[in-house]
């Protein structure tokens, strides 16, 4: 039961970190309203890490089904855990969003843009171009799934942490304004859930079409990563 | 008598850069008004990281009474040390918040605004809202201690106290804008009786009915944090 | 070939990320856009920092023709690698640009100025002055090279990336406002070709005569590093 | 003779790195003009991270004569080494404050304000008080070599350089606004000469009457911090 307990809850603190630092720099009335990119970059790297160092031992630390599944087709963990550690993650995500919405209600109410409020809780593109969109996930996936696994195994417990904060920050800081980078279907999908299912005042739609693009890219790119990974002669 | 002294010369570090901070930015005349919440977050977990990594083996370095009454709680902590502790913890908070005031004398002088000035001191919600301004504490102190709980036993002195200056800005970045993250009843009531006693010009209300959810919600959220992580099955 | 295809892959992540910040936060329609100096200086830290614990193993992680040149020099590289190194470099640092090109499209299509085009893929002055722009690449990659050849050994892995992210990062906000700290030949032209070749819509001079700068200019630095580091009595 | 070479070149990439950040974000035409404190106080963290890491082993990395005196004081380094190690320092500030000159040149020659070009040399009160001025020396100072102090042993090699830049970092971040942070007298003495005797076109007074403030609250603050080290019972 570990594992699954531990993709749970770490995949909700990292929902509440990061769905939880765009509320808190994009809500009207929010007190750090306006900080911009450079914080919410920092903050998912730390969103994150937190989980990762917490529950690193306890399941490996995905969070993330992309993750999951290329690490599974890489050999590194057993398929049979694969369907629990994305139903934990899922969940875990969806939870997350719920305490967001909570934690945030009033700044909700106090905030009418309907797409500023689905950013809160999903992705969305800079400019809709659904190849493109797709073609940016994968790349920003291929670079957290190739970089995790690059992490110098001698690297000592906490270090290796520090290094995956710096992969989450590098992909947002780099690439984050084409796709918003979700690199992690759970990440998006169970939050927009919450979106689509909670009573949030004057909110639109949940955009569900642009779903395709973050469970497909991830899914892509963090396969391409380890099997890159795995021809290069090491 | 060496932890009582590291509680209270650690506190007193802490609130002169932590409420350092928010006067460097927030003042009138200060060199670097303006600077706004990045600055603010990531000082503030500096502003615990320093006084962490001096006082971590004198004490454990909690400057924090919801910390040490979780760590009773837990039974890291013998409760016979925990009154010593609180009291060091307020009285390091208030005279951190004493020579802040001091530094920042004529910036206090030049600036006009009452809730600015409180604001050095002490925290406040960016919409007042008890029970939700309670619970944004108490969430928000759960993932500052089960966060804690959490740091690997193996990583190496100093890299530890990397991860809790993570932690620190994490909650700041991420939930910050909602109640300005106490996490500590001392780092807010200590410094709020300063702003109470001290002879600042043109002050206002020290606003002490807020203090409720700077007691209350870190207390909670700490004693969750230590419960939740005694049932995970490590 | 391992080393070769460690530089290759390495210097193409290397671009990826950090031609990509710039596009990030420059172009029109990025959801990034003007996040600034800040911005841009930490993620080509990151840039370098990820390719770096990947691939330092395994080629040393030059990425750059200056310091491959100047670590022959300094007898801690076969003058036989050089020649390949150099090639791979080039050549991951021409696809890196192809590829942050194609995922910016949509954005290079909706930013009409030539000169934030040309600066996604390479180095410009902010005051156009032959000698002391190359004066600002020597001091640039002398502290560069300088500081790479301090690392104390003993520096756990991965900690000693997470100086090579600092050392990066300084160069940036302390002298990058100068000439746009290319420290590296193969950074700067193999996007200038990319900008040459590729069809940018509306783009204009790829402005070669600057790429005298950031060749000579990182070499000599380079040099003088491991010339100084040699000659002092450690 | 090499802990005076360490300490003269050293103190030179500090000045070089930390004068050079002020240039690169106040003087006219420089290309991140504007980037504010965030990029000032992290770059001066790294501006003493570098040389620390490079030269610790070599001579302390002191780069500061408040802090030679106060480990002379403290015990922990030879007297006879003092006048060595102050040369050095001033020396190397001197050297680096006329690199960041020949560097800037055309920065500064764009630039007419007087207060400006003065700041990249050296600090100033944001509200002159010389007491008041001095006590902020003080206690900076006070925290950083007490921090310093404080750092532990058992810390690995980088680690404690990471530690370094955090309480950097949180100086400036907190208490920077006040008094720029000199901390040191040799940072702002080294450069303030440079300044008065270089042909900066069009420069004002060079202030000296401020420079009692950076050299007695340093040396009075860093004093106070081994002696307070001392006493506690460790």
């Amino acid at each position: 039961m570990l594992p699954y307990i531990a993709e749970f809850v770490g995949t909700m603190m990292l929902i509440i970190l990061g769905d939880g630092v765009v509320a808190n720099v994009t809500l009207n009335k929010s007190g750090m309203k306006g900080a911009g990119s450079i914080q919410i970059t920092i903050a998912w790297g730390l969103a994150v890490m937190l989980p990762a160092f917490v529950f690193g031992a306890a399941s490996g630390a995905h969070f993330n089904p992309a993750l999951t599944i290329a690490l599974a087709a890489d050999g590194s963990l057993a398929w049979s855990l694969v369907p629990g550690y994305i139903i934990a993650q899922f969940a875990g995500a969806f939870l997350g969003a719920v305490i967001v919405w909570i934690l945030f209600k009033d700044q909700f109410d106090a905030t009418d843009d309907q797409g500023t409020k689905l950013g809160v809780f999903s992705c969305g593109p800079s400019i809709p171009n659904m190849p493109l969109n797709i073609f940016a996930e994968v790349v920003a996936t291929f670079v957290l799934v190739f970089a995790i696994k690059g992490i110098p195994a001698e690297a000592p417990a906490g270090v290796s942490n520090l290094l995956v904060f710096g992969i989450i920050v590098s992909i947002g800081m780099s690439l984050g304004g084409l796709t918003g980078y979700a690199l992690n279907p759970a990440r998006d999908l169970g939050p927009r859930l919450a979106h689509a299912v909670l009573p949030i005042s004057g909110k639109g739609s949940s955009n569900w079409g642009y779903g395709v693009v973050t469970l497909v890219g991830p899914i892509i790119g963090a396969l391409i990563a380890v099997g890159l990974f795995a021809v290069i002669p090491w």
